[in-house]
This record gives structure tokens, sequence and C-alpha cells, in this order.
């Protein structure tokens, strides 16, 4: 597996990008709103900086009321996620998305629960 | 800018990135003791993760005490980070490195203060 991106929580998403493109030259490869957030992703050469902003309560939401703006998980990329959660079960690892289900940019994705991976949370996705 | 690797503070290096291998079949492509630290470095492909356990009092030991395990930072490598640092200064970040110093893995770093990076921890390394 690969990096895919690093998912940051923001109280503001745009804000952030135009920064982050002022400080590192980093540009905007997509935006959507999805999930009841605005999701901006960064382009890092090999990988993405996930920029989530929440546009109603939820996970980030809450998130950012305890941490604030913060990284919020770590994402690998795989050919074949349904394979990879086969393989991270069978090691005994809770799944918080049993199966994959549609995330942003139309990715497929599953999250892990980050009692079972060292106190991470990692997300599989696949392209 | 591109990714180098996403910093993940653990109460031990070793045991997470043996779990990350049977989980995710990373490899380690590095690992050494460097400033009071364990610090494993995983392949994802186009960068790292890199483990990073106090052996010793210091930034990551007090981190893990107030957080436990979690994603400390993330690093965005560049060919000049003399240059580098120079834009982030000119647009009047403060800089927990003035200067590059020697990081792990022989590499020259230097971190940004969070408070002017959106909240984010981001190191700059020139490899």
């Amino acid at each position: 597996m690969h990096f895919d991106h690093a998912g940051i929580a923001t109280e503001d998403a745009q804000e952030l990008a135009a920064l982050y493109g002022d400080l590192f030259g980093l540009e905007v490869a997509h935006e959507e709103e999805f999930d009841g957030m605005r999701v901006v992703f960064l382009e890092v050469d090999g990988g993405y900086f996930e920029l989530l902003e929440p546009l109603e309560e939820g996970t980030i939401s809450r998130y950012l009321e305890e941490n604030g703006n913060g990284i919020h998980h770590l994402a690998l990329a795989t050919d074949d996620i349904d394979a990879a959660l086969e393989t991270v079960r069978d090691h005994g690892v809770a799944l918080i998305d049993e199966e994959p289900r549609p995330g942003a940019w139309g990715h497929s994705v599953a999250f892990l629960h980050p009692k079972d991976t060292g106190g991470i949370l990692i997300e599989l996705v696949e392209h």
C-alpha cells in the first residue's frame, strides 16, 4: 500500500488551502462538498493533503471542538480495498466501516478503528 | 514541495512498525536512535511514516503524555530548504527552527510554528 493523503481537520478549508499555496506552493487538485463537509485536496506530489471543514455537525466538527485544527487521519491507497479489509479483519482489527463506502472524490474508502492500529486513525482508499 | 512523511508519536516504534507491516505490508526503510528518540521510517511509496518513540524526556514524550499516540506532524520535502524557509519567513510565519538543523536520517530539517500554519505542525525537509 502507498500513501494517499493526510486528512486535516480545519475551521476553514479554503483559507488553509490559500495559505499552503502561498507558503509551500501547493495547488488545489480537487474540491467538493461531501457528507456535510467542504473537502479540498491539495496536491503534494505522490499524495494529497485532504482539508476537511465541517459544514454541519459530525465527526469533524466534534474533532475540532475537542482539538482545534489538527491532523485527523492518514490514508493508504490500495488497488483492492476488499482484499485489504479482509487482511486487517483477519488480524483482528476492528473496523469503523465493515464494508467499503463511497468517500470524497468518488473513491471507495473504509476507516479502521484506532484502538487496533496503534492509536492512529487509518483510512484505506481505492481510487 | 512534495510529501515527505507523516510523523507519528508512539510509545513503541518497533511494535507499531511490526503491526503496520502485518496489516498494510509496509516495510522499514530506515531505523536509528536520534535526539533521544527511536525513529523508524516506514516506506509508503512516495514518502514515509516516521514513527517516533521517546527514549528520554522531550517533545515527543510530552506529546504522548498529553495526547497518547497520535499524528504529530507532516513533513514536506524541498530541494532548497534555505529558499523554502525564506519564503515562509517572508510570509510572517514564526519558525521553531530559525535555521535548518540536522534531522533524523541525515536530513536537513526545520519546523514551522503551528500558530501560523493553520494549527498544523509542518516540517520542511531537504534530503
